[in-house]
């Protein structure tokens, strides 16, 4: 693997590089929080992946592994040898110039190495990559801590994704299988209040990530941008909104639909929000903790950016931009369900003080849609090396979505963060929240 | 499940239907027989299909449960009740007439049930199957008989299945795990001798199943074809044979495809048989047991109807019809490997006496392509109700093979048997026999 | 085009071979015939074609014309130069052997040549096939002779291709141009009595063609079948006994139809034969007369074998075999409609005699599909060069049909003729005509 | 057609919408320019489509035509009545609002109207505008001002899709039919001078139309937008310099393309421009006056964004976005060629003087892509009826391309104007121009 490129991108606060005792320690716990993500599923259900864009959950375990051995071991450790050639290709994502990979809609396929033995896999990566951490010079520890954090990072980016893979997987299964028992309070009892607009006024802002920690290097330069004065909804759209615009016949009315949106709703057949079935009883959806009723004050989810954008045309409003989107989010203090709560699923969102309005929920819950495609900020630079195909090479056919999910990690997230998916995507965690010119 | 209909297929004699004893030991030990089977595999195995042609094993698995449940319990016992509404639905391959399938290329996303409760539901309906028949009325026992016979039957076709489905998928892995370890000798050191020529008068001859023992409806019913004077192969086209083929050119000249072929040549990149790769060391191909050098004298296997087709053209010859081969199997005796022996590959074909002249390996080793597209017999009457569905409504665009093969049981396969595949099947052992006109 | 193959295929009786007078004769009338058939024709008309199995009228005016040049004066002319060089790629069918082709489906993009240009071309070979056929020594004709002939059946073949290729596109035209006014009374007086059935004995019979004149090589050779004793309707099925089908719900009924079938006529969405539509005034059919109401006293048209497979089973009988067929069409003299009446569309079918039972229309009307796969007859050996690809390379998953139909000329179809499409084929003027065992 | 909604988009100078002479004069000389652009075609050329994204030149004839029909005689003449019911279904692009349209990928498959209906067609509409125009009453006239010029625009925007149509469409044709004779000087003497770059200093722009004249509703409402500093080359990227990029492996390096990109290279086949061969000679790139060497001092064209990207990332530059593209063309006056000069091809970039630095063809010969996705300016308002499908239900998955090309109006063309079309289209007259950051 002499291909293998020294990844020097990121912006790292030094002090982080040089702590190997806090790097270590962090490694332990996300790599841990990996394993009890998994703990639920069978070896069965961790080998299968339930369509092209998902992978299985083994993939996702050995992959995560695959992605420090690679750029840490092997660029920064001297005694480093392959813990198995063959992995290095079948783990492989889609980093170009680090070798070929295996085929992403086959990996399904892989039952060997089986579920253990990927298990054993990352045991031995991580003593390795903890014995590095602790025995390397203070010269070889600084150029590597960077490239740890992003292992970190990408880490929980997989951790998200195992479990909007496993969903779809469940979903899939007509027995509908729960990946766990949900024992909260069976439906919220409190009621949504009508939106409330938030207003901004216009005026140079500044975009993009500064100060310490970590970020990745989409989220940088931090750049100055002009906004008009807008308003954005104090909290996103909820299921019940969300069903007055089924009941006003929002599939089937094409001018609130961009032209693609339009055919994706014919050619797919969509009515509904994703997981999201009509019974004699009305609404229900699928959940990590299998069928239930439709609450109609948790935050919409499942929803694709084409979903979004005609919601918003129908009630006379807009998707906010990412630049607005990250504007008014500097301050919001209310956060909706993460990672970390072991939920998978958004929190209801009852009023409880109308009198305050603030912006509620920009992180966690639901990822939100905005109107901004994907692209690179004024004045980025791709990283050099591999790590320069983490995110550069996708700036096209994607829009961005801000704020986190129920399953993203509340270390994970921040206000800058730039997530993006296709128009038409679905399987993640996505909502939405409203935008309007004021 | 009040669709559910009872099934009077099949050709069975007196004594099986009534020989509850003998029965239920069959039953034993054919369904022993499939677990023995799925033993060298994990539970990630069992449960991925390699393409949508294929199955995984736990679906195979349970599925040939569900046609005991389906046909003989439901059918024929008065206590009966569902194992699992679901798996009816789960397990139901192409029944129409008994309700709904599941989406036959999704198979491979159902990890649950699990393996482990595939098995349980084996065992629950063999002891239902095995009560049912020590406990039935002679009145019933005699009317299930034929129903326990054709799933039986049925279940010796999927075992062969499960080990053409799983040889694909441990291809598609890149690692080439081995199914089992094969102890035997490792390459022949005989040759296998040129082919000599067998020929038979034309004449009126009888084709189709007659006598004891059980048959399928599309061997019936016997009836007269005229054949004219032909010649037919002592034996099955070898390795040694079709590398010749390759090495003339043989994937190159549009002159020796049926159009079709020509066309799957180009869009599926053919250059060699399924399975073959060729490394610096000369063609290996991939077995059961791992990769290994070709054999020059086993008969080829892994060859679709075009590439047959092509050789014979190739050859100067032509492949037999179906009648053809079976009036000449009638007292050949030698027969290849088959199932029994588990090894799960041709055996070699060493001459070992040039003097006598006979038809060599028509039952085993390979399933013989035949030029007959399938089709009804003269006279043939489709069974009524849902075995109707069994064979019949395949008759359109699939070519009759003939002979059995190392995956077959020789308590499955005779003479008389008709198998059939789509002209660019390949991952079924399958290989030819020449013929030419006298 | 070192690479042009002499053509000795066909078996033609020496009179015609050495009758240079009558050959031109033939030779112009036929040539003439297919101008006529265009006559209707826009330019724009010629230069499209409606779907990829079909061609632009051009394109086969162009064909046909390209077939003279490369088999008979390129292969027999020693003065021969191409008319133009890039026609002889354009123009190529399917004939690998004599060079490339361009690519089928994209046939509708030659707005060049125009029209007029090829009908030069067309001017230009006649005048020069004439004169070779006048000015060749007596050795030369007599090769090329056999040629010349296979040729003006060729032109035939397309001749019935023009018309079913342009109904297709008329069809795909939401204006429904009519090609031709129908002068023909509006709709017929009598009715169709029910089906009887004329019984044939078993017995050995021969099939293919023998005598004088011209066949296919795939008539070839004539040979020997066992047929058991069966009974042959008397008359094709008709509209009016279609509509019943379909008012028995025999296109949702999942148990009429071969598995392919079935699944064709949920992607496809059949619920009637082709080129019929639903109106409130009942069913009416697109012919090349324009729409109009569905005669139900006509031979039903435009069907794939699956849906004639599929009416065969809901009306307890079954399609003919092609030897059934040929055995029993001896000696039947009742013809349908055939190219030379101009009407291209099949005749009322009215009693008028019901005391004599007799074969009706075995010959014309609409093409009768078979339940026989499309293979070589026993014996058959494809010709040498280039004509072998004439019919060998395509035996593999097609049907054969009998009779010709209202779009064939009966100066070409006969009792041993062979027509062959895919079991899914619908926009040739195909029917069926019911079997049953006796 | 009662669902016929008045357009009321756009902003005209009300100098325009008082002045009938003024406009039926534009109307008679831009209508007539189509005709001009369609007369070197045959019928059958116009007849036909290269592929689904093209239309035919009869279609654009016919779709042009019932623009004025739908939206100013139907929306505004009180004495409206259909020219034809069918056309209104036929020639419908898009405007779900309107009605429902013929299937785009089918509209070469409408033989019928002929060329000749079609031409009567926009006789007859153009009598009645015009009639129309010089009849109204002033306030309805005033009303109709609008979408007439808006029709008029739209009638330009055809006539360069009637060129790059029929340019893909003669490029599959083997012949490769030139549409013109070019009697222009064989190729350039001169060279052209190595990239020199104009900076911009940063600062508070304003983007968008504003002012008198016509714009469409994409280009509103003109807003502020933060540029840092950056420079642009003085013209676009030459052939001269593509070709280095081709040589130096430029479409076989991944690091250089979008993720999107590389896929879109492997699954097509690029390797260089469209309409380019390699030949014995060296490149040659097909023309509307046919294939001729591709001039080295000629802009590049018919380049994807994807190849634009990768090629800016090669010269380690980036593309421009459209705010800075924009910016920059404020000022600018040298034009390249544009559709008036009935060249119908880039001109070559010969350098006159290197010691004035100025941006050079910002207006026409080659679209240039930019670096925006497509999206709505702050404040966009979607105009009501159904001129809001026009632009607003494309913003997704497209690119911005500025400055018309040498098959664009100049009267069609400015600064503002936003053309897009997504990553990977290529019949468009599209090149590039870097940017960088300074």
């Amino acid at each position: 693997m002499s291909t293998i490129t020294t990844i020097s991108g990121g912006s790292v606060s030094s002090s982080a590089a040089n702590d190997g005792v806090g790097l270590a320690e962090r490694y332990r716990s996300i790599r841990t929080e990996t394993l009890n993500l998994v703990a639920p599923l069978t070896a069965e259900d961790c080998a299968v992946q339930a369509m092209a864009e998902a992978s299985p959950a083994k993939w996702h375990l050995a992959h995560s592994t695959w992605f420090f051995e690679t750029f840490v071991l092997a660029a920064h450790d001297p005694k480093y040898a392959p813990f198995d050639e063959t992995y290095l290709y079948l783990f492989n994502s889609y980093y170009n110039s680090v070798g070929r990979q295996y085929s992403r809609p086959h990996r399904g396929l892989l039952t060997r190495p089986s579920l253990d033995e990927v298990l054993d896999y990352r045991r031995a990566i991580d003593d390795r990559v903890l014995a590095f951490i602790e025995g390397a010079s203070n010269d070889i520890a600084k150029r590597a801590a960077s490239t740890i954090l992003i292992g970190l990072n990408h880490e929980q980016q997989h951790q998200e994704l195992i479990l909007t893979d496993i969903k779809a997987l469940f979903w899939a299964n007509p027995l509908r299988p729960a990946y766990q028992v949900d024992d909260s309070a069976a439906s919220a009892i409190g009621s949504t209040g009508s939106v409330r607009w938030v207003e901004l006024d216009d005026g140079l802002r500044e975009i993009g990530f500064s100060g310490e920690g970590f970020c990745y290097d989409n989220e940088t330069p931090r750049h100055r941008v002009w906004l008009d004065r807008f308003a954005l909804s104090d909290r996103p759209v909820t299921n019940g909104e969300f069903i007055q615009f089924i009941e006003d016949g929002g599939y089937a009315r094409s001018d609130l639909w961009l032209s693609d949106g339009w055919i994706a709703v014919g050619r797919e057949g969509w009515h509904s929000p994703l997981y999201w079935e009509k019974t004699d009883g009305g609404w229900e959806n699928f959940t990590l903790a299998g069928m239930r009723p439709v609450d109609l004050t948790e935050p919409v989810c499942h929803v694709s950016y084409f979903e979004s954008d005609a919601y918003a045309r129908w009630a006379g409003a807009r998707l906010p931009t990412e630049s607005e989107w990250e504007s008014a989010a500097d301050g919001a203090t209310e956060q909706g369900a993460l990672l970390e709560g072991h939920r998978f699923h958004p929190a209801a969102l009852v009023d409880t003080d109308r009198a305050a309005i603030s912006l509620r929920r920009m992180i966690g819950d639901v990822w939100e849609w905005t109107s901004s495609a994907y692209s690179a900020y004024p004045g980025y630079r791709t990283p050099e090396g591999a790590i320069g195909e983490y995110n550069a090479k996708f700036m096209c056919n994607q829009f961005v979505l801000r704020g986190g999910s129920c399953a993203t990690s509340g270390s994970h997230v921040r206000g800058t963060y730039r997530n993006y998916f296709s128009a038409a995507a679905r399987w993640q965690f996505s909502g939405l929240r409203l935008a309007r010119n004021a």
